[in-house]
């Protein structure tokens, strides 16, 4: 395993390594030819990456680190502004876009706090699919059983595997129906989607803002919260909490199909440790989230507010999408003012009943994603198994961004085996008590002898 | 007193009175030359009422009711749609305005369910200050001490006169800034603000789409909840709890700036007598209370949104507007796209601190607003004291608006003294556990030998 995001600004703050080293380290495993560090980015910023990881010694040395982030190498996916270059959100059509006039708010953020960018993470086009295939870039595979080539998941793919693979300490993406949280869970790492309006979003190509959120992949849940701690406007204060007196409901429909072996299994294991360790849960019906899929059944908030971005751009060039994607946009054009209208209306009632459910507990649990990662080479060669797996990727993740929520895909699985992802979850703004409780809840499933390491 | 909602929902169950005798008793109540009928209401629906409540009894013989409010007399702030006539919003400028071609979602609604809507109540001119004084229609007084002709609060003025004086048993009216509450509290009676998207603002005249919510007044929290039920897509679930377990904030800062003898007076005892019910009450510095005022040192978001909304009827017809009102929307011209992107900013990041801050606690408590009702006339005198009482009536409430929460207003003062509200509140969607809650301190406060009934 490589260190994690925490103990690097451990090691940074004990003077036991310097930036120029883990700049170096990041910059070989990128370039490293039997890696997968070309597919994993889109864009390099090594000589830049260099010399900030250089000032980032030097302000050590003078005793004045910007933050314990300072000379860290961090990741963005290629859909945050950097001043000075097109933002292409991992597509063709856009690789001669007007340059950003300037750096999105969590890049100058990340460089405020002194972090090392090391580049641009590849995606899946625009962002729109959970599972991170990239005709354009190619795909990079996931950490586990590499020899099969399986997917990493979306779209936040490159992010995922930059942090797998030891390119970078922690990755910043987006997350719009599950683009941190689904490559968290098929990779063996932790993926915390914030309530959206935690994070400024200025400088971030969209998806589809009533969903989007950026997030983070690290680690562990300190890492993420180190790196989220410097991204966001004000840092969460976690509390500590005993699982004693943790009261979580276990959603039932539609969240529990189609589960396959591996997650059924890591699934029922982590439910057991956390009930050993002497947390309350209890199964609830939550009908309503069976109701999701038919509100968007047109396409939903993602077809019509990417339709209104793209459609000059697919007027003009809609050879050059993703045809995946260009389709799944396309849908946005059939959706009127009045479908929209409903939607809200629906969102927003919604969001109230599941909330009235929620009454009394202190966040909900499921598994992040139903299945553990496919092949790449299935899913390129199968349209129909595309849209399938893809749906049943972004099913459980999605309701959480529907709900305007946050949550965490923490690791549950057996080490060795395939990686599944425990998604922790509750309402908007209630991402102090979800983040204190997913510490507790890595704590127990690390103590239980039964849980995988990252890969 | 006169009945509550809630007694007259039982003695129609228990058929004990009907329809008929109800909405002759609150059309006789609204008729009384020597009431404020005449300054309460801006538009009366007498002969529609009555065959509404011919039909409620006809419904109720063959038992089949539509609701529990089937045949309840009630009432309607002058901003909700009726279709075929214009929704005036307490001005003279719109009387003239194109017919509404439907009747709002609340209206309709409240017709679905079979509640007598008895008439259209008086407000501030489109809802834009908490006095409720109106130059157009004149300002109905407030139920206690009505000799010194005191402000009932606003800007749902006429909303809550038509409850305390039995002109009805529940009032529909609006908060953006304290609307609902501020009255509640200067009139005893009980105020309640969903968080916004609970209640469908289609066909509501609108004061500023960021902050709008649609809420009730009624004599007693269960009455308020019952009101509720019928307006909300989904009604809410009120779990029993004891005070025993409850551990309220009790912000410090701004909130308690300025409190007059007899707010300081029923805010400790109603604390107090919470203490002794075994409530925890903590006190928290909640700096960030004192932010808000700088956020909106340019007019806010209400200013920004109403600027929008009137800018072309201003142009037209500015003489016929309140001029105190005209130029509080006025201010909303100097604001700027880039304004509004910082408010937004700032509303987000300011929410998710206070959310930190309230992790852990199971709702806040101060005082609805600071000072007992001043009279109408000095109001009407003197337009700088109009200003500053203005600001203090909206200050706490306004803050829960920000904050896109929810709250509910609760009579806290000793009987046959001057009304003072309690303000119960809480983070966005916690509606059921907030009100919830509110049952709770109700009864310990009706039990405490100290506090008042409605007057």
């Amino acid at each position: 395993m490589t260190r994690s995001l925490l103990q690097v600004t451990r090691a940074l703050a004990a003077g036991e390594v310097d930036a120029a080293t883990l700049t170096e380290q990041a910059l070989s495993a990128i370039g490293d030819t039997q890696g997968e560090g070309q597919l994993t980015f889109t864009r390099l910023y090594a000589q830049e990456a260099r010399a900030a990881a250089a000032q980032a010694d030097k302000r050590r040395l003078e005793q004045r680190p910007r933050s314990p982030l300072d000379g860290v190498p961090i990741s963005i996916k290629d859909l945050f502004d950097v001043a000075g270059e097109p933002t292409t959100a991992g597509s063709r059509v856009l690789c001669h876009a007007t340059a950003a006039s300037k750096d999105a708010a969590v890049v100058a953020r990340l460089r405020q706090a002194g972090a090392v960018i090391v580049g641009k993470t590849n995606m899946t086009e625009f962002a729109y699919s959970g599972l991170g295939v990239n005709p354009h870039y190619g795909t990079p595979a996931n950490a586990f059983d590499r020899a099969q080539r399986r997917i990493p998941g979306g779209s936040s793919s490159g992010a995922a595997v930059s942090v797998s693979d030891g390119m970078c300490f922690g990755a910043v993406g987006t997350d719009t129906g599950g683009s941190v949280r689904i490559p968290a869970a098929l990779s063996g790492l932790t993926g915390y989607k914030p309530t959206a309006r935690r994070i400024d979003r200025a400088g971030v190509l969209p998806l589809s803002p009533a969903l989007d959120a950026v997030g983070v992949i690290a680690h562990d849940v300190r890492s993420c919260l180190l790196l989220d701690s410097v991204i966001a406007d004000t840092p969460l204060l976690t509390q500590e909490k005993s699982l004693r007196h943790a009261r979580f409901a276990l959603p039932q429909s539609v969240v529990l199909e189609g589960l396959d072996a591996g997650v059924e299994t890591a699934w029922h294991a982590a439910l057991d440790t956390l009930r050993q360790a002497g947390a309350t849960l209890e199964w609830l019906p939550m009908e309503e989230f069976n109701e999701v899929a038919g509100f968007n059944a047109g396409g939903g908030f993602t077809a019509l507010e990417s339709w209104q971005w793209h459609r000059t751009l697919i007027e003009q060039n809609a050879a050059q999408y993703d045809q995946r994607v260009l389709s799944r946009i396309r849908r946005g054009a059939e959706l009127t003012a009045n479908d929209r209208q409903l939607l809200e209306r629906q969102r927003a009632d919604w969001q109230c009943r599941v909330a009235q459910r929620l009454n009394g507990y202190d966040a909900m649990l499921m598994p992040t994603v139903p299945v553990i990662a496919p092949t790449i080479a299935e899913l390129e060669a199968d349209e129909a198994h595309y849209f399938a797996l893809n749906g049943a990727m972004l099913r459980n993740p999605s309701l959480i961004n529907f709900l305007d929520g946050c949550a965490v895909s923490l690791p549950c699985h057996t080490a060795g085996q395939a990686p599944v992802g425990l998604m922790l979850a509750g309402l908007p703004l209630h991402d102090n008590a979800v983040m204190s409780w997913a510490l507790c809840i890595e704590h127990a499933l690390a103590h239980s002898h039964t849980t995988g390491d990252t890969p």
